[in-house]
């Protein structure tokens, strides 16, 4: 049922499968008169796009958008501001052999089951190029949100056991790659210049519709907050943080948030994402036929998706932000 | 703004303040002519009472509900079931020293920023009190999952650094107890024989939706969905949950979900809850006149909040789980 | 399916059945710190209930509401507002004859198919004792609007074939009520001093809310926006208002709303609303054995259930107008 | 803010402006696997657009859509329908001189108090071209409740004083082109074959949605249910309609809705549609700059909009049906 829109007030709904015609994204409650910069969304799209470097997928994925509603006169209208994005380098062959089993690790199985009737080609909604349009109406959101001054960045800061050294990281990637295999990744987002009351209680806290978003990820297992699973061997005096005169704290383990609301330091979370399911090693599955096979995965595929997810990360995390400080009414008026 | 709603179709709105005359919930959303077991609810509200044992705050909250509408000869009516619990053993003098400073931790400080006015004793609407709607909204919730063989279970799996043992994690709680202080602990819930095909991709995915509601309970600062940050480590080929005939996987690292949309295996999920920030050591911090000040606790808390916490992580996975199975349609009909 | 909320950003939920413990709503999406003037709530409350006069039902309901949260030393908290408003004077017993039976231009026959199980006693969730709810919402609306002099008033405007007379008006009740008929009215409603601006196309626009709203009320039957069904025998002419500088128009056919958006002049609404079912004079109906039957009234009704009509309408206006504001951001920051 | 969706199980997006690339609709909530036969589409929007004889606006709008997601081997997948219809025969030319003016009647004037920067050629996103967006949403729903037998059919009932003779009802719209003029319309829907049980109480009843769906499109100006704005005059022994055995009632006085639920009954409604304020007399008005301006049409625009709109008013009737029969949860599964 209708579970394509994200979003209560800063609302985009997206469409579109991975081989079909084109995918897209509605941006909804868009201010209007604001002098959106396109070039810059632009430059998002582009940092999640597969063929960057060596360490990704070789799949060429242009993917240039056209503005066909909402913009007039370089600002916008607050009518719907849509964005499409046309499908060019489907390889479909590639998948003719596999649309009738069910690759390991995919939705092929459960959207198979739950849907009956699904486009199996190069995973059809359930494909990351859905991610796109979370990178567009993220862009948009961080313009908007460039008028507080309010920075967002994501980066990766774990690659299987290597922390933090990129090129270390990058090392693992290749590794990884070379052994026809795949590795999980984290990625760490910070927004700084948060204003202090963005979050609206109690069921839509900051925390937890950062979760919603960041969890609703292709490939996203664990969303921490802060400290995150850190906090359970902490006592409550390691914890808290004391708060000093003029809105200042000594540190920021809750990831700068109280009660579901910003406190005006820098809001932190953390999301874990697996190894992408498509490797190159030979692996056992099943049909449509309910036959146990043998699967080879063909194409061009990532070694390690969290590598190209910081930018969609950041995009959700300014939808939530946006969304947030729209919905309270104070922020923007 | 309008934010004390939580779920789509079957969706609970609670109201009520930790010190105010009572707290209550509606359930609108309920199917008609069900046969509700009201014990059942009322032992899952007394699972999350404070004063089961020594290990808990000795703060008494007997917590018995009224059921006033929906509800007519035994049995549901499809009108909204609302639910009172009157506040009998308030004892807002332990308070009258703190309300007006921020208590390190808490959500004085962003509720006094965000809102201006509101009502600080005892925590006020940020208290953990209004899980009560929770424990409620998720009671009704299983016993229609029951109908399904559907059963949720959540345990507490770890404290401090102690991991599954009770007698020890009980150990680690009472050592923490007596040094003042909290801990913080993680807990585990399983949902058995959830059928195939629970949840809306993009937007509503089941592992969104539990990250939403989970990260949405007080002091919880990580969700993770199967074998959550630990895919950060892992390789594709360790990570594939390998399908065999008639349905079987031969592992459940997904933790029961692909695509968002639930396989057939158990839906498994974790949080981690932080210590409580409520510890009886001085601590630093502000008063609303932005003062610098000694902030000596009284009152009657628990060591360990993720002690009582089980039975509110079930509750949301089951208000997830039902609210979804509703929202496809061809569940209940 | 959960229906029983009303509103985007000022959101009421209701509950309750006529012949319940109580009825209530709760008012989520208040902007906190607002003196709320609770006794001017109560004369709204007032204004519907019945027994003012000998043109009404003698039903005693005194209606006396509790404010049970949201509100702390006078002022909102930016939490739910809670009221509570018992049952009193219930006479179960006036049903027990018809419990079994469809009455003629009731909801029985509907709730009763849907539902299977429903409580019928005195109407049940159907019964017109749910715009209690309605009622608070728009008192505590109004209350907000009055900081921008937004002032909303209904009133009778017809009773059968008598327009206007507020005496005829009140011989034709009387005589109907003799007659152990009930007969329909018109209201109309007017909104002065709404701002320029408020709806939101395409789909919120303010026309669409409002007949969204009232089309709810029970016995509704027709919702008109400024010259309504009378611009069907009109030319474009004499149906477009002329607009002159400095935001003045020559007319108001349009109800002071175009393109679903405020002009500035009065919002002008009304709606048509039907002779109550509940008549004295004998009916054939069926029962729930699918038996034809004989149908005497028993019990306390309204001749014309129009006449106490008009503070509901109003309460709709202004939730509706209420909401769309807080919707924009602009009004209320 | 967010207002560009309708519906809530099966809900549309729609956006575009008249004279910008395209418009368009996503269609989210879509049951999957259905056989959508796509033709039957095409012909919905034939019937609405200009140019189909001399009674009509001579724009040519051939409005071919292309639907881009969603659809795979002939039947849907459950995942958004996106439908694009791309605007070919703009004259913005037409509206050079008059983009700096409001249009009497128009909603030029709001939308530019409003948002400050809006699209002006062709209405821009006030245009009845969305309504193109409704039409498809309402193709759709068609096909679904077809299954049902369920029939919707709206006809032009009346054309100012003319009522019902299509042949008079036509010459009258010849006779007020002539002068320069429009005139306004009544339309009339019916739909058959709707099962008991359809619509929400309290607030998603049928009536209501019906209301808040039709109101929303372009130039209504009131909505009736049933005998709709009749029931003022009547008395309670008139209106009601009597029940016989085998929910067989002797009368429609109610339009197939009691208590906000379906009777089994024809669910019948009626719409005021003004007359288009696009008139070929000179008019008063003002422009942007708060002068007082003589403003002189020009461009292709219909004596008559009520003549085209039944095909929307039958849409809006289907999809709220539709919408209301997916959230009960028991017709489709």
């Amino acid at each position: 049922m209708a579970s394509n829109s994200f979003g209560l007030i800063y609302r985009f709904t997206s469409f579109g499968e991975s081989h079909g015609d084109c995918l897209g994204v509605i941006l909804d409650g868009v201010p209007s008169n604001f002098p959106l910069d396109l070039k810059q969304i632009q430059k998002d799209l582009d940092r999640r796009k597969p063929g960057q470097n060596k360490l990704m997928s070789q799949r060429k994925e242009d993917d240039e958008f056209e503005l066909v509603s909402g913009f007039f006169e370089g600002k916008t209208t607050g009518t719907p501001l849509t964005f499409l994005v046309k499908n060019k380098d489907q390889k479909s062959r590639s998948y003719t052999d596999i649309v009738n089993l069910y690759r390991p690790g995919h939705a092929d199985f459960t959207y198979h089951k739950k849907y009956k009737n699904y486009n199996p080609y190069g995973g059809g909604r359930s494909s990351a190029r859905e991610t796109l349009a979370r990178v567009i109406a993220g862009a948009v959101a961080k313009q908007y949100l460039d008028q507080f001054g309010i920075k967002i960045e994501a980066r990766l800061t774990q690659v299987g056991e290597v922390i933090a050294s990129e090129e270390l990281m990058n090392q693992e990637i290749l590794r990884v790659k070379k052994l026809k295999n795949s590795i999980g990744g984290k990625i760490q987002v910070v927004a700084k210049n948060v204003p202090i009351g963005v979050g609206e209680p109690i069921y839509e806290k900051l925390d937890a519709r950062l979760a919603y978003g960041l969890m609703s990820i292709n490939a996203v297992k664990a969303v921490e907050i802060g400290d995150g699973v850190q906090v359970v061997t902490k006592l409550g005096s390691q914890n808290n943080d004391i708060l000093r005169k003029d809105n200042l704290f000594e540190s920021n383990h809750a990831g700068g948030i109280l009660g579901g609301i910003s406190t005006g330091q820098d809001v932190i979370a953390s999301v874990s994402i697996k190894p992408t399911p498509s490797i190159f090693i030979s692996q056992q599955t099943v049909n449509k036929k309910n036959e146990e096979v043998e699967f080879d995965l063909k194409g061009r595929h990532d070694p390690c998706v969290a590598l190209r997810a910081p930018v969609i990360v950041e995009s959700m995390v300014a939808q939530v932000i946006f969304d947030l400080m729209l919905l309270d009414g104070r922020f923007f008026s």
